[in-house]
């Protein structure tokens, strides 16, 4: 690494490790850049950074467009920091720009907390697989604990695979559900509501809080029908509105008992260990698959063999062999 | 190919394409094997079937060890015997002869049926991986076919990775219950519940008839909470005794719908070309990762990087980096 470079490295990362906001974000910047030398840069900030991280509360919050995500973190994020955290909010969106209307991590909707420097809001980083997004934003994590952030909401949307990859990134997953009783779910994708820790059901206020709440209780009675979560008991469902303050203790109490629990069990690291491990196998086949469909004849056969499977002509089995056997270029 | 590995393959292809079990037997022993020469066999077998596979309706049937999955299978194939079908049970568990008592696809425990002509089962194939026996399974299923099977039982055991595999792989995805409600689903995968497209309470017979009743009440009003199914309904409960031969027709019922239904929105094909490409695709990338991991210094550093891992030394995305940028050995 050339003086310069090593000079920037120390910088940033002496700012992170104080805490400062400019710092940490330059640094996902440089997680998130594809040139070579900004790479080798943001490895040696994460390395530097490695050691003081993992001091927080990871939390995921998933649910469809127009649950209202970003209020709720708007008001979760202000109760949090009436509690004396410092917040982090990230945001995981594959689809990033095109995100049907709403923008994750979007800032204008969360107006009482995007000014705090108490807070760091990140929106989606922009990459072409969700294999890359999701391997930027469990970095930003780890950047953000080192910063001193002690509460990290993830935020993504329940509509694709981005759900899962949150759900492995996370101590707690929280899914919000609108009043009414799963009309909404009509789109979202299947397995998630039984990968919940805790589900809300959100806009519990006005003329939707008795709906709100027949609805919570319908959903905690079908949650004893399902597999138990990870501290080994049924999933809480609560009814909450981001408009009613008092409501986020109670919200954020289902979600600390659940972190509680792991931690009481000792359940918490290695846990979070089953993540790092599978965190690397998965992120190796992803980089190892995608640097071999870079090669120009294999992209050829590829497309071919698409085709043969499609008219019938060979079973997706014996393409696969062909397609692997055709000789792996050196990179 | 050799003249006496072309005259193998002629006849065991036509034996297959006129439904004799013995060459159906011995083309998907050629499939399991790992001999080069064997494979090559399997592949000119396969090809030959190809254009002949397809025409079955093909269904998943998992549950938690217990749940009484063979003693079901034999019924229902009982019932699709006298409804003029032929039967083929396709087991696959990744666990093999370890698993846990119980053997998946266990002709002692299908006598009813085991010693019918009009009916195949198939044990699990033994291999060491699951992605190798997902694979093997997908093949059997389009020899079955070929043989004219049209009707096609896949039985896994929902307490692993199998389930999802075996969802991937039929038209319909059927989950057995036991009466009570949900305790059993502890040591379930989650999702499962939700990737069902008919649940069925089993064991629905002398004093457990009234639970299983009430149990499958409690599921259907769940259901309404969860997404919805394949046909975009929500998924239909009931109750069964594997001892009541009647009820084998209801069941049946249940499962055909949702076959209709696939078919007369026209998502069937669809469906199976998804299916098609997602396992050429993902087994693609199974083998890729498999050859690779063949080579003794990618071993050797893998093993490194989990260490340096957990220490806390080398964040997952930087070791899986350093991992593939090792370099491929080529093949």
């Amino acid at each position: 690494m050339a003086p310069d470079e090593i000079h920037i490295v120390r910088q940033i990362t002496e700012g992170v490790l104080r805490g400062e906001i400019g710092s940490l974000a330059k640094a996902i910047t440089y997680t998130e850049s594809t040139l070579p030398k900004h790479q080798q840069i943001a490895s040696a900030i994460l390395e530097n950074c490695l050691p003081h991280s993992g001091n927080s509360l990871r939390v995921g919050i998933t649910g469809v467009p127009g649950v209202g995500k970003s209020t709720f973190i708007n008001a979760l994020g202000k109760y949090l920091r009436t509690q004396g955290h410092r917040i982090a909010v990230l945001a995981i969106d594959p689809s990033s720009s095109r995100s049907k209307g709403s923008i994750l991590g979007d800032k204008t909707r969360m107006s009482d907390i995007a000014a705090d420097p108490g807070v760091f809001i990140r929106p989606s980083p922009a990459a072409s697989s969700l294999g890359g997004v999701a391997a930027r934003t469990r970095e930003a994590i780890l950047l953000c604990e080192a910063a001193g952030f002690d509460r990290i909401l993830v935020e993504t949307v329940g509509v694709g695979q981005s759900e899962t990859k949150v759900y492995d990134m996370v101590d707690v997953f929280t899914l919000l559900l609108l009043p009414g009783g799963g009309d909404e779910l009509q789109g979202i994708k299947k397995g998630i509501v039984e990968l919940a820790d805790v589900l809300i059901v959100n806009k519990a206020d006005g003329t939707q809080l008795e709906k709100a709440r027949e609805t919570a209780k319908q959903y905690q009675m079908a949650m004893t029908l399902m597999p138990p979560g990870k501290t080994g008991s049924t999933p809480k469902v609560s009814v909450c509105s981001a408009l009613h303050e008092p409501d986020m203790a109670v919200v954020w109490e289902k979600i600390a008992e659940i972190a509680d629990g792991l931690v009481a069990e000792g359940k918490l690291l290695p846990m979070r260990e089953e993540q790092d491990l599978q965190w690397f196998e998965e992120y190796t086949g992803f980089l190892l698959h995608r640097k071999w469909l870079e090669n120009e004849s294999v992209i050829q056969l590829r497309e071919e063999l698409r085709n043969r499977i499609l008219n019938r002509e060979i079973s997706p089995g014996k393409a696969a062999e062909i397609l692997v056997s055709g000789g792996l270029p050196s990179i």
